[in-house]
């Protein structure tokens, strides 16, 4: 009988997830509602990778198999495009290995060495499948928040205005930590995590014996200096597993197209978990983003797509500017958030039960699906429930849309006024 | 410091798999040699498919994430495809999930409903993934074995001649006993089990509240009667969930697109193990696979892609026959097991450690590669050690290759006389 079946713990679960929330709010506006939530792209990845991809389909080793560690190819990609901002040579025998996403890669990294018991600190807000990913290797979160901005609510801040205390970091560390998770350049804050600070976490690290992974999906889109904490030490960089992904870097979400670089010692246990979860990832896209990490610098990539991520979130911004709403400015990445805390809902509004129930952002976000058209993620999902009032005015807009996009969206949210 | 960093238990091992000894003894064989080892197909794809995918990396959507249940049209063509083979109508919403290939399938079911403590029955021999995906929920494996022909060793005998034991599996189950995997076609025997034996399975699987998960990603390819387990009866199907494989079905291994079919009570918790694993599957290629699917039939690509496989199969045992040398005649998929008892290997042959310490099958498949110059399986591999003399006779070829490369082995083959 079905009705006997009983799901495993880690997906019994019956809380809808954000995006969920969100698409189905979207679904039920009875009007085309403008999605800046997912921070999927809105346009093609360039036309040299999708060239590539079309190339690779045409021959039959790329559409077999993938050796479980990756195609060398993109190995020596990798090597070739990262050995240079490592300071060292990457070995693509032993220094990478390719994930199906990163998403499969952090995975990987926790399956790799995280047990019952173990502990992984996280700072709020986080990914969300950071939560999942570790759970599912048995181990327990640990959370250290990184505090927003004092003047928040009234005045445009820089993402650097985030947080972290290290004395609060300190004291979140244990006998049973086993690894730390850094996000840099952030997802939802747009920090960049300064040289100063990665170093106080790397050298916690160090003396605690603490694997660091860091996730760098957005290390191609950064608009001041970025760091990656691997290159900070020999022995920060001993203990880091860094975080890629083809998807971010070459407008491919779809793709499934991560990796993780670190030392042998790290990588061989990632890579063995990688095998166990799903053998191998998609191989002829992993021909394409070797060709795509090929010809990137030459075809002026980079530096494109870096200065028409800037010119898409300065164009979005003028909107909050005209509406004097304040917002974090991001340092990195395509999120923008934006403070509501002036946005008055009515009070009789009518919500859902599982949206009442939540933090004012997720009030706000179904307030704005319904009334504006927008839609945006509420930020809390990604915080623990004892620390969501940090965030709660707050919501995530994703601008890696076509520039009609934005322009429509701007004008839609002109109407908040009404509402100030 | 390095020297420090302890792994998970789960990838601790450091024995060589068999992918790896069979890899590197070909490498280092010093001549080319043919490789019938790992299941990936010498040739491409259809037409149909490969043009549906090149079309699909044109289009925005299919290069961004799919849903984390996988593409509607690919969900939709599924169940076109599926639904008259399962007897009623497969609702894309509920009763599908697109997977990372069947592997990360597989996972996401034991994820769905294994915990640590619960026991999973598996057949000897297995597909070795099995075994970690298992492992990684925190299940325990017991085993239960499919018995060689008696005759084995002297006559060809059909695949059907490898039995299950009813009272053996039934003395396996106990009060722990949460999943059972069924594999047919099977892999490595190419045994199609009969409805009888699927009875039998199910029966038991129903009294003692089992979940079935049917491993059947060779089902296109099958030359005897095939019986879906989940077909059987109302009761079975509640408690049976289906794997199935684009890559199998469309000559692509390395797309990575498999699915899960079963009633939505199952559906929904395999759904949710496998957003937390991978989040979401490749893109672009479930597109492609669904326009693969809608086309199949009126392509007339199962027929042919069976036809072909049985001629490849005929073409390829010829080698056997003409040495004297018994196998295990396929009803299904695309291996062959070749007993090779009759193979004298001189007295003073070497081996190295790693190969001397393993069952003979494993001596035969180094022998092979060096002195033949052909690659095969030693499928002890898939078996427990207490069990492996069972099938330490035999190895498994692979005949998914192009002719002229059948062909080239059987030549090759042939000098197995001086051995014999």
């Amino acid at each position: 009988m079905a009705s006997q079946i009983r799901p495993a713990k880690r997906v019994a679960s019956q809380r809808k997830d954000v995006w969920s929330i969100v698409n189905e709010a979207a679904a039920s506006a009875g009007k085309p509602v403008i999605n800046l939530g997912q921070g999927f792209f809105g346009y093609n990845p360039p036309a040299f990778v999708i060239d590539a991809a079309k190339q690779a389909l045409d021959r039959v080793e790329c559409n077999q198999y993938a050796p479980t560690q990756g195609r060398l190819r993109l190995r020596q990609a990798l090597s070739a495009a990262y050995s240079p901002y490592f300071g060292r040579t990457l070995d693509p025998g032993t220094d990478i290995v390719i994930t199906s996403g990163a998403n499969e890669g952090m995975l990987s990294a926790f399956m790799g060495f995280v047990e019952p018991g173990d502990e992984v600190i996280v700072m709020e807000p986080f990914f969300d499948q950071y939560i999942s990913n570790i759970e599912m290797a048995g181990g327990t979160i640990k959370y250290v928040t990184l505090h927003p901005p004092e003047k928040g609510d009234t005045e445009v801040c820089p993402a650097s205005d985030w947080k972290l205390d290290l004395k609060e970091l300190e004291a979140t560390i244990t006998s049973k930590t086993r690894m730390i998770v850094i996000n840099t350049p952030h997802n939802p804050i747009g920090k960049v995590f300064s040289r100063e600070e990665l170093l106080g976490i790397g050298e916690l690290c160090v003396k605690n014996n603490i694997i660091i992974l860091s996730d760098e999906v957005y290390d191609r889109l950064y608009y001041t200096p970025f760091t990656r904490i691997a290159t900070l030490s020999k022995e920060i960089e001993d203990l880091t597993i860094t975080v890629g992904s083809a998807g971010k870097n070459f407008y491919a979400t779809g793709w499934r197209v991560g990796w993780l670089i670190g030392r042998p010692e790290l990588i061989k246990y990632c890579s063995a978990a990688h095998t166990r979860i799903c053998f191998s990832s998609v191989s002829p896209l992993q021909e394409a983003v070797a060709i795509g990490l090929e010809a990137a610098e030459k075809e002026g990539f980079w530096e494109q797509s870096k200065k028409d991520m800037q010119n898409k979130m300065s164009l979005f911004n003028e909107v909050w500017d005209e509406l004097g709403l304040p917002y974090t400015n991001p340092d990195g990445g395509y999120f923008v958030l934006v403070n509501m805390a002036k946005v008055k809902i009515p009070a009789d509004y009518y919500f859902p039960p599982h949206v009442a129930e939540r933090a004012r952002d997720f009030q706000l976000s179904w307030f704005l699906i319904k009334e504006i058209g927008v839609a945006a993620i509420p930020p809390t999902e990604f915080y623990t429930v004892a620390n969501e009032k940090e965030a709660e005015n707050y919501l995530r807009f994703a601008v890696c849309k076509d520039d009609e996009v934005l322009e429509a969206a701007k004008k839609s949210l002109m109407r908040l006024k009404e509402y100030m």
